[in-house]
């Protein structure tokens, strides 16, 4: 029997950093507020990081989940389960989208086999709950043991790497059948009807489209009576890899450590991690915006404005790390800029008020 | 009597190498079109170096144009003209928020004086036209003379930059007065009224916007006999920095190099660079979208959809540099992803057409 998971409480970032960050802003050699979001996401990291100026970023990681869903045999996805497993080498071997913009990003990527269903290699496979989560239209995803083994092992990587020096987490996601489950989960904790949830996923044909909203309709019937337990509803119609996902993200928020989201299934495990570890939203900012419909309803409800808009949809952290230059950039500015004072710069208030002419007021 | 500037015909990126780079987005590792405007920047990368996979980014290179502008005397700006110089002073120490985002993007800086109203170092006043282009409410901004040697100078920083292995370019700006220059060609250009143009530029309060709208009113009544001439209308109303800007976005067309633009000030400049050069918007992306008014105006008539929206209005190319790393990733996604074949992965198609349960279909 594996133990429940508790979350300790969450406390919000530091508001002492967070105003020190917003009046060095007004020191620094610009004109106030004019760098816009860069301004509130240094004063944000700031805060997570209880000091200002903010320590650069040194090791930010991101942690991609993969799992099976036995969803994915009601037809629902443009690809077959195997390339979860397939997917999950080319990670190992550095050739997926996640590899290459995190090395563009200046972050590592960590793969972890939640529920794929194939045999993965040992060093990515430690922590699997079972293969392939059960399909979730007509059967629980996971039984109580397995949840909470899920569970933890969100918990423990964010430990891990938390005590490991992480200083900006991502939670990627890699799994045919995912968008499935992560739709049910947002259109459970939003009161939303599945057609509004329901997207193109991978790219989905008219056909699967059909298939994929009646599965969700099936599932979200048997969400309803779980809906007010948040570890109930992980077992019911997420998954192993998603339930991991949203101790991931709530965990972060316990250890302080600020997270970029990714869309819709980082999406839906952050709907669920607000209601493991209220408060946990505090800790987060949006990477982007997905184009699958239910991750703007992720958003909305989290009240997060995301930093990118690029018509992105393939997960695996994709999105969130496309964004992590934002981040860096945010914390150089209030790191290295100079001052007004430093500079010798006149500030504003300094200009003519009003001109009679160059002749008088300029050479 | 300085020469006439004459810019050669602009030819459009390579379309053989679009659509090779478009071919290898569907045989990479992930869904075709997932990763949204990430892929159309590299194939249009791709489309600027003429050739599928492209080179990795090697030598941005961001250059900002330092001018003071008469009409700053007409109370037009929340900061004094001395800021120009000061801030010059600045980017050469390294303290300014363009040092520190090219940093982070793996840029350079290089900042020219056009027309600072003051002495600076003669490293970067060697192109420098005159001091203070002329107050544009009431006078022309510069001569035949000038605005030709203005022309001549961002046309010869791009063949200095170009041979010195810049591959990919940003025109950045510095001047007190410069959104007031900016608005008029704006307005001139797209034929818009003076309140629709007007911004808070550095962040002017109700009266100063009062007396910026009335020198707009007075500067685009001077530009409307001149409006189809695109060098008279740099004379009469920009002033040196702008024209030089003008001339550099045109001729790193003409010399095929990829440009990033940032906000109000460069978006000015592009709009007449493109009746300079015809065609030379095929070589610029719009790294982001300015809170200035004038500038949606910009983007809409050279039909540019910006990748960042942060609500940023500084200027100083800073716009365009946060932009770069998406860029950097773009280019890296074509060169460095593998693909469906190498990785051994199987394509969309293959999954089931429809479920009669986990039983048959699943373990």
């Amino acid at each position: 029997m594996t133990d429940p998971v508790v979350f300790e409480t969450v406390s919000p970032p530091d508001e002492a950093s967070h105003q020190a960050a917003l009046s060095r802003h007004g020191q620094l050699t610009k004109p106030p507020g004019s760098l816009g979001r860069l301004e509130e996401l240094g004063a944000w990291l700031a805060a997570c990081q209880g000091q200002c100026p903010p320590n650069p970023l040194r090791r930010p990681r991101i942690v991609v989940f993969a799992g099976d869903h036995g969803v994915a045999t009601r037809g629902v996805s443009a690809y077959p389960s195997e390339v979860t497993a397939q997917m999950v080498a080319n990670f190992v071997a550095g050739g997926a989208a996640i590899n290459v913009l995190a090395a563009a990003a200046g972050a590592e990527v960590r793969v972890v086999d939640m529920a794929v269903d194939a045999d993965t290699p040992d060093e990515v496979a430690k922590l699997k709950v079972r293969r392939s989560s059960g399909p979730i239209d007509c059967e629980d995803a996971l039984t109580e043991d397995e949840v909470n083994a899920a569970l933890n092992a969100g918990k423990s990587i964010v430990d891990e790497e938390v005590d490991a020096g992480a200083d900006l987490l991502v939670a990627g996601d890699m799994g045919i059948g995912n968008t499935t489950a992560a739709a049910v989960l947002i259109a459970a904790l939003t009161g939303t009807e599945p057609v509004a949830v329901v997207g193109r996923g991978t790219g989905i044909d008219d056909k699967t489209w059909m298939r994929k909203t009646a599965a969700i309709r099936d599932a979200l019937r048997r969400a309803k009576p779980v809906t007010a337990d948040p570890v109930a509803l992980l077992r019911t119609v997420a998954g192993a890899d998603i339930a991991a996902m949203a101790a991931f993200l709530a965990q972060a928020a316990v250890r302080r450590t600020p997270v970029v989201l990714d869309g819709v299934i980082a999406g839906a495990a952050a709907l669920v991690a607000e209601e493991l570890a209220p408060g946990a939203r505090a800790w987060w900012v949006a990477g982007h915006r997905s184009t699958e419909p239910a991750h703007t309803l992720v958003l909305d409800q989290l009240d997060l404005e995301p930093l990118l808009d690029l018509k992105m949809r393939l997960g695996e952290g994709t999105g969130a790390t496309a964004a992590i230059p934002l981040l860096t950039m945010a914390v150089k500015v209030l790191a290295e800029m100079a001052t007004f004072d430093e500079a010798g710069i006149s500030g504003p208030g300094s200009a003519p008020e009003k001109g009679t002419g160059i002749d008088t007021d300029a050479t």
